[in-house]
């Protein structure tokens, strides 16, 4: 009996705990607290508020309790939250992507290597290559997610605690999928704190790179694409001028993120086990990092739906180049020759069009006879920028028929991927 | 009858060109093969000599090729190797921290925070904390391998190609999952790389930490172990000196490995699509990193494996602390006293103690009961080192009942990664 | 007589300019005006009041500027501020150092070398690397100042302007002994603000050795020291626990600092001229690390100066060792023995004495003999710590007469750097 | 007597050892030996070979030596030669961006910000910008210098020796200015390795910003300048495709030095004094930093000279676009308008101009009449490309007249450059 009157004593006690805890949750909501750094976190925070209402039963909130595992556990939740999140503005990205691919399926352009013109591709095909990169991000970020949901709660301060707490239960409560297995691992873990940061990297890096496009494809001389005035700065004394602003600025703050991932990684270098006070310096990069993040993706959406697409400008840099020289070369190899001397008679054919200031499609096919007798009347047909890029139809090619097949597969993935953050969301 | 005609003469030509590349292959094996720079890139080399021998149809060769995409090809199966040996590096530093913890089960040592003495953990427990995070390692490399299981071949230049080739074909003959779906993606992507580096660097602090710990246990301050003379330096005038020289140098090494991944986050900043030339810088990097990470997760292994462990000075370490404190407070509480009250009146014993020159097992019951009422009789058993290892008994905890526990799991994780890593090989 | 007037009125003009904007400034001092983010920046901010106090004749106030100047401007001033600041900050740690080894001339202690016991030294020498390492910070922090004390002024937005401007005046009236020669340089130098980062990553890096040698000595295990209550944090619950929290800070934040210099070079990387919005990225992270340089300095100051050093312990440290040895192989090479002679000699010296378990002061002077004949009374005079000591008397070495003589020149020396400091703030 | 035999057998010793050496290093340098890895490092090996020729006498070469102060020893001394010789590139460089800035002092090109024309000026205008940024350069790599030009030598292993040398003699004759005044920073400084590393960081981020503009020059979109063939890679099928590989090598290799430069840092991070084997991760870094520095500043003063710069191409920019607006701004300013108001009515005159696509230059001054009554005849003149310029006029700014001012100055400060170079190579 006197074990069921304890049971009872401490049920009342918990509940009493549980219906408080509530109503500071909501005080705190309701703007009534008002913090002090005397309090050193919130965790002695709300506890004195606690004891304030309960007295004694209040002293009972930290039991089995470390500040070590519990800023570790709101870390982790709140990774969770951020992850599914940005997960969403991946998504989001990707859509536009999706939609701009749709309509640009048969805008030719050129192809550059080293910014130099190479060959004729589509702009969707070239902003689908970003739509890969960000599906690997995507991928990379279930990674982050892996580790984040690990549960860290009864690791103590380092050695667990000799309270008999049932860690099973709590990570039910709290969604956690898994628990941490050593308690010192437990609280000097920053794995996925890295991992979120080398996530963020690649991602800004990749965004970096399209940033780069954009501001080339602004730029007088491209005249590719004319940006929103909401994504550019001008000046009221020269309207004219549109300074792709946002664009530079992601360009810019992927420095900010690869130093964020490079701070961490400094600070935990070489720390002996387990917690020691440099983890502290976690914090703040981390924060810096997802606010980048997050703005980047956001941003980038809404500038890429607005853009102005000057697909003539794009066709006329194909028309003035010699991109359709490898077709040249193919088109004599479907004839059997072999490759390195198809490849020799096309360069002496480019020879003579500079020479003579004259483009491909501009020579006559009784000189291309003289350079081969397989050439013949269906070359100069073959030899059009619409045509190269039809022919250009393997898995993964340009032609429209292999990006209409592409942009397929990205609607059944994005659909995929919009179910897996659906799944992360049930899990917060 | 043409076609036919057509289509036997391309078989025996293939088969012509597939012998003449195996025998290159042998003699570049027997090392009779002499290469040059003139030759460019070993592409070059090997359809020179294929031409040397087979005239006319070794032409054919480069057919539905560009040095683009064989390069990134090669990359990505080298990368596919290299990961699966050192899955197998990795899996066998776990094995060793595996047949350790068993041995030190009950190794008593004290768990530090700040460096400072916290708790009584055990020896076991201690390296179990890095199991932990070589299994995270394990994953990301799983993640690795994903980025580099896609075939960019067929990808061209950047625009693919206008020949009628079979890249599932080719995919299969190579042992590729996933072919790239973007041929500009192909040949400029390096995430994999970038992946694989962050990976290392993450893996590379891990080991900066325990290098840290092996360095100080080794000192003559800590006295907890004793590496053997095959991983120290000392010399013939100091025979008593051993130097940590190995632990010494992976954490050194840690800086390469972070300055590896720095040098191609900042190469990939703001490259426009598809390759340049700064691409190139890819590969001195990720060569040196695969050296370091191999070459530091091989003598851990044998460090580790070959060291002495002073139990006793280790125990004595434990004997002379204050880090049952929390297990005194852990008795009040179980009292039923609220965790605030218990934690004060345990303060008020280690200051006597303190002033009186005394250990916490030294005071006198008489005294204790003066702090509290509830200390009674089995105090102190409860404060004895043993017990307080005991008592920590949640999951994750550093009881020898839990960390028994654990290093079943990890007995059977091993396994499960040792399947894994059998299913990457035979994927190359 | 015309342009009399037209001097005459212009005077006026700008003396009712330069008075109201001196009104202006009082009113901002006293929190009187409130800045809106419409307004864009402090410029047009300032701009706006000037012209609702004037009228027309502020709209003047931009003429031959432009916000790139401007803000170049404010950033070069700022700059010269913060370094004089740092190095008034600098110099006091210095003097804290100058300090303590003044009193610790004769605290002997163990020399390390791979966290191994060497050499004796004493605890000044060893705080005077420190010294040498500051001073160094301090120089370089002169280059810093020579890179911001160049006025960018009247580069315009990149090109200069078309008004006849007095760059020299303006630039005499400023304090900058420098002015760009180069318009477009001078919107877009950001070296001063690099060549800061990396002065400062070497000046944590300094501070980061420091803090772990704090963190090593004040461990129960090397006891050399204890950090004042003030600079660590213990618990209510164990009152002799003192974790050296600014310590780890420090070095946590060094992370931070790298971090910083990372990412500015990250974002400047392969940027064209002249002005790209990236660059607005230079700041926060100044601004961050000269908080964090700022802090470090002064907390280090304080807890430097407020450590008791246990120098029993460190002297023991030194008796229980064979850190005499050279001492040991000198002493045979002053008799002329070669010197690997002398070395394999004490090699079996201290064999034997490690058989024994002596320590080579317990090995009497006939073992001795028998290892050489050289070996004569004096010896065991010779290897005392104190005498160990007091012979290594070359330029540099711990000796208390050569530390006695770099005392002296460091007090020369920090009133060199005093009269630096009072220079640079009367560039200000 | 005795003394003087002893002194007499002393100084034959001292030739004997002297003169063997000297014979060593003859054959070392004829190739004749033939070094093994079991003799550890170069000082052994040379120690070996005298105690093969002298006997006893060589046994005395180590006296009052210790590895850690002659490897200490070897890289400051190989510091200085390598600053030197990088100064002589530096310079190098200079004197061919000097060449080209002469010949295009009235070569007129468009100002850039945010890679959007904003104003007019030269192609030499532009290109002193970087010599201002390799003349920066020039000032920090005497910094390194100044870190690099201390003595190590009789530091021994970290507490100097107990033998009496004369450390004053040592640096006289290997050309030091300075000694480390305490051994145990002597032996563990690597702050000048660090202080070259954060030099060639700047100067690759300077480089790679040329780089940056180099290739979009060369790209068809800007068609600026023609890169020679040695400094581009083509192919035998396309002869017209010239990739500025060089140029984008550099911005490539700018990841590199960034790395190395991270990675020593991150090896520095928080090491014990003094020698850890840490330290070993210095040379690589810097190594590859050294080949890489001097490999990107020889190949861009080669490039640079070599190129074709199309200044009709660039004029032609110039004309096909406002960037005369703020011109014609001033333009009213000069006329006493305040400037606001000026900036409101040019702002007007584009909007005009875009409405009816025309250039400024193209609209009727009675249309100009129409937004100011201060438009008067020599507005036209005034807002040709060539006057925009010559108006460019102040201190620092791109008029043909403040061009040759600044190249005079340059020809003054590459001369005492030069100097300081000599001054240099006579302290090697």
């Amino acid at each position: 009996t006197m074990d069921k009157w304890n049971d009872a004593k401490k049920a009342e006690e918990r509940d009493r705990i549980s219906q408080s805890l509530e109503k500071i949750k909501g005080r705190i909501a309701a703007g009534e607290v008002e913090f002090s750094v005397r309090q050193e976190d919130i965790h002695m925070a709300v506890e004195t508020l606690l004891i304030a209402e309960l007295g004694e039963v209040g002293k009972k909130l930290h039991t089995a309790r470390s500040r070590n595992d519990q800023v570790a556990l709101d870390m982790h939740m709140y990774m969770k939250i951020e992850v599914a999140e940005i997960a969403v503005l991946v998504l989001g990205l990707q859509k536009t992507l999706l939609c701009l691919a749709k309509e640009h399926e048969q805008t030719i352009m050129p192809g550059y290597t080293h910014l130099q013109r190479a060959q004729p591709v589509t702009f969707a095909h070239h902003l689908l290559a970003y739509m890969q990169m960000l599906s690997r991000d995507f991928r990379r970020l279930q990674g982050v997610w892996q580790g984040a949901d690990i549960m860290p709660l009864g690791a103590g301060a380092l050695a667990g605690t000799t309270l008999p707490i049932d860690r099973e239960f709590v990570a039910k409560e709290l969604n956690f999928s898994q628990i941490y297995g050593n308690s010192m691992d437990a609280v000097s873990d920053r794995d996925y704190v890295l991992e979120f940061l080398a996530f963020s990297s690649i991602l800004m890096m990749h965004l970096s790179r399209l940033s780069e496009e954009v501001i080339l494809w602004a730029s007088s001389e491209f005249s590719f694409i004319e940006l929103d005035d909401a994504y550019t700065t001008g000046s009221s004394m020269m309207p004219q001028k549109k300074n792709p602003d946002v664009a530079e600025l992601v360009r810019g703050k992927t420095g900010r993120v690869f130093g964020n991932m490079m701070a961490l990684f400094t600070t935990l270098k070489g720390l002996p086990l387990t917690y020691n006070k440099d983890l502290q310096e976690d914090k703040e990069g981390l924060f810096d990092t997802i606010d980048t993040v997050k703005f980047s993706l956001i941003v980038y959406r809404e500038m890429l739906a607005t853009m102005k697409v000057n697909s003539d400008v794009m066709l006329a840099a194909v028309l003035d180049d010699f991109s359709n020289a490898t077709d040249l070369a193919d088109y004599l190899v479907k004839k059997n020759l072999p490759f390195r001397q198809a490849h020799s008679i096309v360069g002496k054919c480019v020879h003579y069009a500079i020479e003579n200031t004259l483009m491909l499609s501009q020579i006559p096919l009784d000189i291309y006879k003289e350079f081969s007798e397989l050439f013949e009347d269906d070359l100069l047909t073959m030899i059009k920028p619409q045509a190269c890029l039809q022919n250009r139809n393997c898995y993964g090619g340009p032609s429209p028929l292999q990006t209409r097949l592409q942009i397929e597969i990205w609607e059944r993935t994005l659909l995929e991927e919009e179910q897996i953050i659906k799944d992360l969301q049930n899990k917060l």
